[in-house]
């Protein structure tokens, strides 16, 4: 038995340690060699491949954010049309089994190469917390702590100067990172993609602060956060890149503008960025991460494949990849709601 | 309508959130007013109350450790004998309901409440993790987090000196905090409650590492541990306290001192104590303990009661206090035994 | 005798320390009141004035960030012409003297103020570092600390993908934060306003270790670095602002276009702004902010005027305030060399 | 040209930190190969030596907490009469200077090295600030910076407990960790070695702060702190160990008893132990010890031996060993009185 394995897509705390748990628990308990591809798929395209020892530099990544193992995005087409490739890749390394860890586009590859005799066992990762079927994914819990921290910074620098500021943090489709972040930070709004937005209620809810006695103001803003159809304003669609993907661009700003217009207050802008995706992970994404990989390595070493590993509630269960990808996970309307009780 | 609130049973990081989203959620949705009684169940008996309003002080609470409301411990004779006083204060401030905020002993005492006419929803509060029929409670991650940052710091001093370093964190029933804490931070040996520990196999451990050519190790050890029956090693019973719960006393020392002379290794102990149940809220913790508190407060508002709140995957949901406290929630041997992969 | 004290200028991690210490120190050692002045010098002309008690909610202001106090800038010509009012509003307090804690516009008005009669104690503030004749200011340990630590995240996700990453902290006149923090973080290469930077040697460093086979690079950059003339780049100048400022606009950004042109590699930048100077300052800047306000109670009680506090070697000793505006303290050039021997 | 290089004596944060610059200037400015020895002087007696490289893994140390090269305690006496054997080896690897980093003791040793015809240069390192003749070590704020964070916690567990808590800090000989640590986590009392405490004076202003409406207290303890000759109290004298140091055994839980009893509350004790000299170094400490670092290579390339760097205002300085050596630096009473001003 040899299990192959890729990460593959964004950056995300908590990839390491998958691969550390993977490794661990398929040399000690099995005896199973791994073996790494790098710089995600392309790395099983052109055989680029290095093999994993269960030694200390192996259990030093329990804490390092990124991937040992390098990452990057593969169009699909290009994915389909290497089939050949990645088969003799496999058939090289006499590799059983591959573990894909990557997020909706990972998965959905992964899905597809199952379907086409590749044997996958699939490790769910997206900062975004948007993944279909697992109730967590690691790096979410610290791309919130990441925010949230930089949240409670930009508090007392907003009521010193008595502005409002507004913060844009990533979630593109799904506003977990705004709404966790916005609750744990004390936000007095938040707006994310699942409910498009009133400029104007905005306004509202900051007006009231002020006519309230309070100085300053602070709005946690996901970063494809939309207008609503009909409100006041309107913000430029970005454009689409080559894989599919919009690219958006600045609705912070675009907000700040027609904010300070209708406030005439101080407002300023602060982009989290890259910072929400790298570095240490927090405690709990390295116990579910480890955790992940742990079942991924015995789920892999026992023969079952075409499945990924899922958290239901205190519970690591394997279920059908085509399970993950099925549909986005997004934040429901009444936990929107929930948090709305808290603004202002 | 209006809400009675108190904390009981001991310091836990997320209190003082549930306290704030309580406080805003009823005054902002339901214009009710919220009375806080001081020290836990004694400033129900004793009618020491205060009146807690949606200002900018409730607001700062979310990032505060502790609890604003002071909390204490009562025997549950003492509770029972003091239902009178307890009815005439909540009568003399005309509480319509209470809100309960505590751990096992605290539930048991709410449901008794209730089953005797006191209308009672219960906020379920516990560093240990081991309260049943909720997924998580909030001030767990902070405390595995706490440890798991010290356990980091200790890995480098064992290293440096070649020792093998035994910390003990909380967990006198449940070994929640000592099992993640320790996937978290990368322990070579974790004891837990749940699994009485070989002292022999622990000692292999470790010295399968030396052989190895590793220079140190560090076993995590829960406060409740204790030794398997016909091991070889004893450790002595704690005495018991007037609240009938048995008083642990340094069984990561008695350790060392067995490990010491088995493996004739410097060996070195840290409890780390009080610091794990103090101190600002992580991110997810203020997420869970603002979610409690909003849920509590739009149930006790629309006349829902014997119940609590607990988290079911992402969903807080509320079920009758009973299951709440119909048993104590341990780690399940396989999920010990899934970590014990990583082991050594 | 009675004390006023105001907070001027941008904000800080570290100003509700110096508050506390002089409120504390000044009641419990000379049962001298304390008056607090609102939004900087505004509330000196506009008579603004609150009285700060030595109580619990002064107690809990030394981990937190920002000013209790508001702060604002003045227009230095709008302070002379208010003369007048000032001295008035000091009279109506029989305030005797005034303690004023700022950066270089606040000490440059507070030495006026001092020449023009008006008893005054100084106590130096600025994230940047860069007030003459003191070692350091309280603020800036913060801005440092939270600077490394976002650039610390950025090594992963720049590993991951193979980027060059281009990280704009604070640092108008002074390269203090971008040196501090660059050396902490491990930066490839740093620049700063006192060494103005020849982008083909920035893009050399990062070419160098592209062919020593790493595969990412971190560049720090002051917001107020500007390229050496005759160099291969221009950057537009800011504007000037009413106070006299020159506003900057995206260095960073602007080394991003000719970086990615010359390298032809994935380029992203990270603009750190305001979370930087707000928050919870560092156990450093609250021991610092404590001594300076211990220090300044201390000389504002015994009369010693026209003097602000300074920390030398470890002893903090009053120096005329004249000293610390009489030029701004900058990175000397060979501590930028000593840091140049770890680019690359 | 070549160089050697051990660490000596206690764990500390910075010293992978030193480690690294000293090989990335050696090699990079210099081209000079640097040796490390292992395990402190017995690497140098026994010639355990290893290459140290100028790539990635020498890199990533600069976060890394410990000492890759080991550490180690040498009795004075071994050392002098294993001067053959170290020259022996100085010379099997033509070491041409080596950089001694270590405390007190390790200094002492480089010095009688020295004028043995050991070219030596040293790297002062301490976690408790008690090195004469520099301003800070490097290990020194991150010791201060986790006990603050310990401290900041229990302050809010005391508080809703109504407890008196002792917490105990490093500081053998010195008060630098628990004066720092207190003054930055606002410490209701402190104690240090250099002014005998009496507790009846620890117990009247804990008794003041209970009369003020206060509910808690909390006081630091440097763990060599003794009570004053002639007070009503009294604590064992420790053994003194090989090395011809005095093992200290609890002064904190010998004043909780003490406090217990005169005082009638509850009193609890957290001993912060090894977490203090552990893990990643702050942002001050990797700059300290990375500029030392740079300082030390620079002076052993260019033959200036005899001599350590020292920090003095900001600039680091090369002096005499024996400068260093001559007396322990302690807290000046001036400046434990300018604390107490903020006890109560």
């Amino acid at each position: 038995m040899r299990i192959g394995m890729l990460t593959a897509g964004g950056d995300c705390p908590g990839l390491n340690a998958v691969i550390r748990a993977v490794v661990r628990t398929s040399r000690a308990e099995y005896d199973t060699p791994v073996l790494g591809f790098e710089d995600g798929w392309s790395g099983l395209v052109d055989d680029s491949a290095v093999s994993l020892y269960d030694d200390e530099d192996i259990d030093r990544l329990l804490l390092r954010g990124g991937t040992v193992l390098g990452t990057g995005r593969l169009n699909p087409d290009t994915l389909r049309d290497s089939l050949p490739q990645i088969k003799r890749t496999l058939e090289r390394h006499a590799i059983d089994v591959l573990i894909a860890i990557g997020g909706d586009g990972t998965l959905t590859a992964a899905n597809w190469l199952h379907d086409n005799g590749v044997p996958v066992v699939g490790v769910p990762k997206t900062i975004d917390n948007d993944v279909a079927a697992t109730d967590y994914t690691f790096g979410f819990d610290t791309a919130v702590s990441v925010a949230a921290d930089a949240i409670d910074r930009l508090h007392t620098t907003a009521e010193s100067h008595e502005r409002v500021m507004l913060v844009e943090v990533m979630g593109r489709h799904a506003g977990w990172i705004a709404l966790h972040a916005g609750l744990a930070a004390g936000a007095h709004m938040i707006v994310i993609p699942e409910v498009p937005f009133d400029i104007d209620y905005v306004c509202k809810v900051m007006k009231r602060r002020f006519q309230m006695g309070e100085n300053y103001g602070i709005c946690v803003v996901a970063e494809g956060a939309t207008p609503a159809e009909g409100s006041s304003m309107t913000i430029d669609e970005g454009e689409i890149d080559q894989f599919g993907h919009q690219v958006f661009t600045g609705v912070a700003n675009a907000m700040a503008v027609e904010i300070k217009e209708r406030l005439d207050r101080d407002v300023r802008t602060t982009v989290l960025g890259h910072t929400q995706r790298g570095g240490t992970p927090t405690s709990r994404d390295r116990v579910l991460a480890t955790r992940y990989g742990v079942h991924a390595a015995h789920l892999a070493n026992s023969g079952k494949h075409g499945v990924f590993v899922a958290l239901r509630g205190e519970d690591i269960v394997p279920l059908p990849i085509a399970d993950a990808i099925s549909r986005l996970k997004t934040v429901p309307v009444e936990m929107y709601d929930e948090a709305a009780s808290l603004f202002g």
